[in-house]
């Protein structure tokens, strides 16, 4: 049965459409409520890596990351898919260190860094790549670090039935406002269970996020118990160290980073595999939005870029400098192998349902 | 507007499916009947590098082929997309030689070759990669051929008005059975002209391809004027030679190569980018048939070679032993960074109206 989705982006070449990504895209803001979407908002989609603020979450919550001593930077990277870069591994090393866990601990596999700078000088000093260089390294540190504290196994820390991953898909579920069980189990790319939930519960998930992160009694007012203060601490501390340290979620040159940059304090950037992209907007006025965007067919670059600015463009939330500085991310020309431009990728869809309060200029 | 395609390939995860491609198929016999299809045969895709045998017709059949002395590996690289193996760069070269022309009179730029052991080596000797190992090279040498043999300029023979890719126009026109101006044009990654036609016209010229290739009096029978049997007898060597040496059309490890060679003498098959494909397929018992394809979303690789296989099985072209040689472009296990299984990709689609006279156990 094929996904519902719309069509998102456009590559043109002589003036026609050559490719396009479909995608389908849902704005909720923290009360629950759609504001905008584009194709099918009850799509069940793998966040992918897109969860590691939520992965991070029980470790805050459960002061675990303050009896650890661990630093916002050290969080920052738990949250994120790093490049690999020297001060990825050296954060990731730091939560080993104090866990008192070696390198073997991490279950994440082994890739070349996404940085290519990190890359050669690994090939140039001769050294191959290790756990700490996968881009989810941070993330299995995170993991381990619960395990660890709750005096629970560190070799079974992967397993979906694990405390941990229990634990995670509880806070998914909570936030998302649906059932532990709704939530669908894969393997993710690190080995890690992934979750998969309607993409309208993922943009939720993701306004209380941001809602969390704008004041100390913002997302969940109105249920103000000792649970709930610390669900929303949590949150607030995730979101900020997200947006303090945008180097530590992603890398130089990698659209997380540069987004977080360019709207500073106002929106926590997460990417994830297969052209998964969710997102957390404080606003100005009124509750904060929670953005999921999932494209068909799991183009994260010329798929998803684009429709992550396109989408924000549309409700108000990056102004002129912030879209000069993503430019690059939303629309670019197309050039051969003698540097002839031959076309373009540019967005071309409409969201449903822009709110009035947004400025619906796009 | 959106591109009007059908869901052809799902990526598996933990039973779910977490992407897709979509495309368009048209199955056409060489009488320009529609056998089967998905989605809109009316869709208007540049072939790309899939129009490439076609790009080779007019050296053939003007004469120029012989009386440059060119060699049948010599003319299968000018239909090829070649990986920048040795073999290929000494077949680009030796055109070149044959009609007084150096490299620097390629305009196709550089990139490096495909073939991975091609550009280590490269890289091992302290080479870079020249113009000869880009895939275009052979196509480019055989469009300074016919610029040569026809006393034509060597300068501008990229230019969509030299009479090199006119001619190439007006045959694409004729064997697709519409007219030279519906024809739409760009700029092809090698800066050479590309062309747009309807995905149904697309196969027919596939089709009338590997119709002349079957019999000296095949696809054309009914037109036998002196220019259908010189048009024949042009169509019916590119075929002829790409069959032979599929090896010169694509390189080691490649599609192309592989599936011409799983199906001999039956397929005449060449991709081209953007997740496109065209074949020419002999049939024992009825007219040859075309086969074009175009994934929507562009992907080459997860998008189209499942659907190029499957299509095949399903219109009862391949044996048992080509599907298990080719099995590894039909399905495959997705596999994460410790090698554990994590999912599948496999088509999803099957064909409308599949013809009697085909196997139609699919």
């Amino acid at each position: 049965m094929a996904l519902q989705t719309e069509a998102l982006v456009e590559v043109m070449r002589g003036g026609r459409v050559e490719s396009e990504h479909r995608g389908a895209i849902a704005v909720v803001d923290a009360n629950g409520v759609l504001i905008a979407h584009s194709g099918d908002v009850g799509l069940i989609s793998y966040l992918r890596s897109s969860a590691k603020p939520f992965q991070l979450l029980p470790l805050v919550e459960s002061g675990a990351a303050d009896r650890l001593g661990f630093t916002d930077v050290e969080l920052a990277v738990i949250a994120g898919s790093h490049s690999g870069e020297p001060r990825h591994v050296a954060a990731v090393q730091s939560i080993l260190h104090k866990i008192g866990l070696g390198e073997d601990a991490l279950q994440c596999g082994i890739h070349v860094p996404f940085n290519a700078d990190a890359a050669k000088a690994l090939q140039a000093a001769g050294r191959e790549p290790t756990a700490l260089h996968n881009n989810c390294s941070g993330k299995h540190a995170g993991m381990l670090a619960q395990a660890v504290d709750r005096g629970l196994s560190t070799q079974d820390y992967l397993d979906p039935q694990h405390p941990v991953q229990v634990a995670i898909r509880q806070r998914l579920a909570e936030l998302g406002g649906i059932t532990f069980k709704e939530i669908g189990v894969g393997v993710d790319g690190c080995s890690a269970p992934c979750f998969a939930l309607p993409l309208q519960a993922a943009a939720l998930a993701f306004a209380r996020l941001a809602e969390a992160g704008r004041t100390p009694t913002g997302a969940l007012r109105g249920t103000q118990d000792a649970g709930s203060k610390i669900r929303e601490a949590g949150l607030a501390r995730v979101a900020r160290v997200m947006r303090e340290y945008p180097e530590m979620v992603a890398g130089a040159g990698r659209l997380d980073t540069d987004l977080m940059r360019a709207a500073p304090g106002r929106v926590v950037s997460k990417g994830g595999a297969e052209g998964y992209h969710g997102m957390g907007i404080v606003m100005d006025d009124g509750p904060a939005l929670g953005i999921a965007i999932k494209i068909g067919d799991g183009d994260g670059r010329r798929g998803a870029h684009p429709v992550v600015i396109e989408t924000l463009r549309q409700m108000g939330v990056l102004d002129a400098a912030a879209l000069r500085a993503l430019k690059n991310y939303h629309t670019w020309k197309i050039t051969n192998h003698r540097g002839i431009e031959v076309g373009e990728v540019r967005t071309n869809f409409k969201l449903t349902r822009p709110i009035g309060r947004l400025r619906t200029d796009a």
